[in-house]
């Protein structure tokens, strides 16, 4: 299942950041990304830095139409904010010569830090024990930028920097993005984040009002909900299907909406996880993006797409007993294989992309990044310099040493393509555990295509206290009942986009993310049990 | 100038992080600190581990008052937020042998990191040189918590966490905030922020409605007036002398306060930088801040304590020729020659005071921490888990091995102390150029007492074009020419609290904390050139 021995050597680079392309990627642009790369601009390197991401794009995108315009839907706050003075004097520093007394930047000198070390796995031997045993050590030295010995290092990484992040990890982030996605319009642009959940309160406080709704599936991730209240912001929940938000509903419940009756003036804004949906699981596909994108133009809403499940699109499920499908044979047919991005079809750049290394590096990196037109970028880096200021530059550097000097854009291509075989076979697991265990009876689900969430209905009808009890105490009952039996799963209910509407529906969500192989089997069995003695079914029967 | 020996071997701590405490000040808690570790739980080192910083303190608070209630100035927002549910779920995690499908949690397995090592000082041997020669290298394994290895490793900290931050890392804040300041009300509590910036605005956030005043400096902190403009929040700035805000003025601007002539209400929050104030070095004494103090009791104002700059408190300053003050002989010694912070003089609870890394360690760690009754201690950490959720992981096990591990509470101190005599040496490089190149027929300043800035008035109505050019127009004359001559100084007028007010004086803010000491010397040359030829004065002869 590991990936195949072609693409185990598929990439090498070396410490300046040059990528020595894999000849079978050939079409892949990690190689012409290196003919790109020997253009840049040094003085982007140096402390707080400024930098923009359009000087990172390969291609020209000129030809593209410009993105709509979204400063009409744009918060006071957001419009009104005007950046940092100070950082602005930064301009002057480019004069030769010239002694700065200006910013309030501490020396390195004090910085506690002579190097940084990490142990990393080499491309194509990326289990825990292979890098355990044949992991390679990386290291950035205090002052190996003056030193010409990396773009990168301890003395600027650790010190200030710009909103947008240091130009060294945003060029990573900007070519990947322009590598699997390519947007269709002309002024797009990256800036990282703190992490989604912050880019996700950062956005709706430039865009969304107290009294205003925002569009989500039905069932949504429950941190968004969260995030989004307290600004006096309510969720309006679309409903889906296994394929998640449902085009014709949203058309409906937009072409429908009244005001009065809603107590909001009609959304702008559809937040939306479209791949591995938490918690649903559910994956939309290109089909189902394409007429979803169709009713956003028709209503003039506008896209928060959450993609930190992006990569761990999965193989396609065979069943039980089925043999696997072979990884994918190149980068070429990796990127293919992925469902399209919104941002991939934005021709009129009304879409921010959240992309996280959560899932895929380390959570403990809070670094992510956003793209969106460039209006947006703007604003919210400006935001982001009197706010988060930037991602910790301790996780910059050590993604910088990792990912674009140690792997190389086709090493991280293949680190993907790892993580994708590893969560194919977890999903597996579980869905043979549910298989086994769960009593068909009264529950069903769909296998998941993508992402860390497995979803399960339970039909509350055929429970015995139904509907004497109402579909949350029977939810509840079970809940408990399943803890009993020593497994947790998360309750449906608790991701509600808006808990006041009614429900009818009982839901339960397990992830096969974080427990080994056997635990899940195990947790599922505990669940079977539960479930059967809650319905007053027989016990489990070996088949 | 650097510390005496038996600093230099004050204290040692071996991997487990137990402190053998200096014998020289026994006083000082990190011996006492030592003995309460003894009692910690377990389960909270584990991932995403909720903890109490209460559990931390080492003395009994019982007998102190109560810190006093927050609610009423609390905005709707910070009122209603009842934080992230799923974490809630984490309480079942308790329970022996339970297997957790719950939480979407990404297995460890897939962070592709085994060790991470950082090459840092001895304790005693804190210079860049020394660090390069005999630095010590401490690493984190990916698994050292479940091998028994240490509290905390690569497996948890690259992981997801709480709001809070990280019990290891919390601990030792939590401590070290005991040890310095001791609160004088019971219910105080420590948390973790991405850096005081964005603890900033989080806190404006808590406490501001659009439309509200803040009292702060009348030059004060820019990002901080960037960051309470787009909130619609304006800043109020009160008369400042040499000691920082006058409290006479203070109390005069609050019995005086006209709510329809000013167009807001009475202010119930000041944000000062009581040490080292950006932009002014000013450093407010004991006597001034229990003045200060007493004025926010009289008109129930809170304070924002904002103190990056509080261990770059500096030797007294004797002089351009006289012998050099001799170092703090203990650690007692140390943090009794410091300011006492408001925080330790808070009998009523009314401070919420910011601590940071970034001036002392790196401000790419963006790591910090807060202290303020448990009331805004909890509402802030419910925010940051649907925000900016904690720090870095990487920057936290980084300070972790670094601080709590390697060199230990006294080994901190040692270093504040090291930091403390490096700033006394910039600060009197920055003083004796000044002497030596400025035109004092137009120039004057006060010798800084902490932080990183110099403060220069220079007398505009001696300038041949005033009063036909305003005084804008002459700092930006002046500023240009301080260019022009190939010196980067910062102009007053950026700092000013409210920039629609009227100004009657002109200060440029040159800081010592960056540039190496003979382009210290030169930039200031640079600028008395400038100075004396705008005023039409005589070229600068050597004294």
């Amino acid at each position: 299942m590991s990936p195949p021995s072609a693409m185990e050597v598929s990439a090498v680079s070396d410490t300046s950041g040059v990528i020595i392309p894999n000849p079978l990627s050939a079409p892949v642009q990690s190689n012409e990304v290196n003919g790109r790369r020997r253009k840049t601009n040094i003085s982007q390197w140096g402390v707080a830095a400024p930098c923009d991401t359009a000087n990172f794009r390969l291609k020209s995108h000129d030809h593209k139409p410009k993105a709509k315009r979204w400063n009409h839907v744009m918060t006071q706050e957001a419009t009104i904010r005007k950046g940092n003075s100070l950082k602005e004097a930064a301009k002057f520093l480019g004069r030769p010569g010239i002694i700065s007394l200006g910013g309030g930047l501490p020396s390195s000198e004090y910085f506690p830090f002579e190097e940084l070390s990490i142990k990393v796995p080499k491309i194509g031997h990326f289990s825990e024990a292979e890098t355990r045993e044949f992991g390679v050590v990386i290291t950035a030295g205090k002052h190996d930028l003056a030193e010409n010995k990396s773009n990168f290092d301890i003395a600027t990484a650790f010190n200030y920097g710009q909103g947008s992040g240091s130009a060294q990890l945003l060029r990573f982030m900007t070519e990947h993005t322009e590598m699997v996605h390519d947007p269709p319009y002309q002024d797009w642009k990256c800036t990282m984040t703190v992490g989604s959940t912050s880019a996700t309160d950062m956005i709706l406080r430039m865009f969304m009002r107290p009294g205003d709704m925002i569009l989500s599936e039905e069932y949504t991730f429950s941190a968004f909900v969260e995030t989004a209240r307290p600004m006096g912001v309510r969720v309006c929940g679309v409903p889906i299907d296994a394929e998640g938000l449902l085009p014709e509903e949203m058309d409906k419940i937009l072409t429908t909406w009244d005001h009065v009756a809603r107590g909001a003036r009609k959304p702008h804004f559809l937040y939306t996880v479209p791949t591995g949906q938490n918690p649903t699981g559910a994956t939309q596909s290109a089909e189902r993006r394409r007429a979803l994108y169709k009713v956003c133009q028709k209503h003039d809403i506008y896209i928060m797409e959450d993609e930190p499940y992006y990569f761990l699109q999965m193989q396609p499920y065979t069943g039980p007993n089925a043999p696997d499908v072979p990884p994918p044979s190149s980068h070429v047919e990796f990127i293919k294989s992925l469902v399209p991005s919104y941002l991939s079809m934005d021709t009129e750049g009304r879409v921010i992309r959240f992309d996280s290394f959560s899932k895929v590096i380390a959570p403990g990196s809070r670094v992510g990044w956003i793209t969106a037109p460039e209006e947006v970028v703007e604003r919210y880096s400006k935001h982001a310099d009197v706010s988060t200021q930037n991602p910790a530059g301790m996780s910059q550097l050590i993604l910088f040493k990792l990912l674009d000097e140690h792997w190389g854009h086709a090493g991280y291509l293949d680190w993907l393509i790892h993580i994708r075989m590893e969560y194919t076979k977890r999903r597996d697991i579980i869905l043979s555990a549910c298989a086994k265990y769960l009593p068909t009876e009264v529950m069903s689900w769909k296998p998941p295509m993508a992402g860390m969430f497995h979803w399960m209905n339970v039909d509350f009808r055929k429970h015995p206290d139904y509907p004497g009890k109402s579909i949350e105490m029977i939810e509840e009952s079970i809940f408990m009942r399943v803890i009993d039996h020593g497994a947790l799963v998360m309750r449906g209910s608790w991701f509600y986009a808006d808990a006041e509407e009614e429900h009818d529906t009982l839901f339960f969500r397990a992830t096969y993310a974080a427990a080994p192989g056997e635990k899940i089997d195990e947790g599922i069995r505990r669940l079977g049990e539960a479930v059967r003695e809650e319905f007053g079914l027989g016990e489990y029967i070996k088949r």
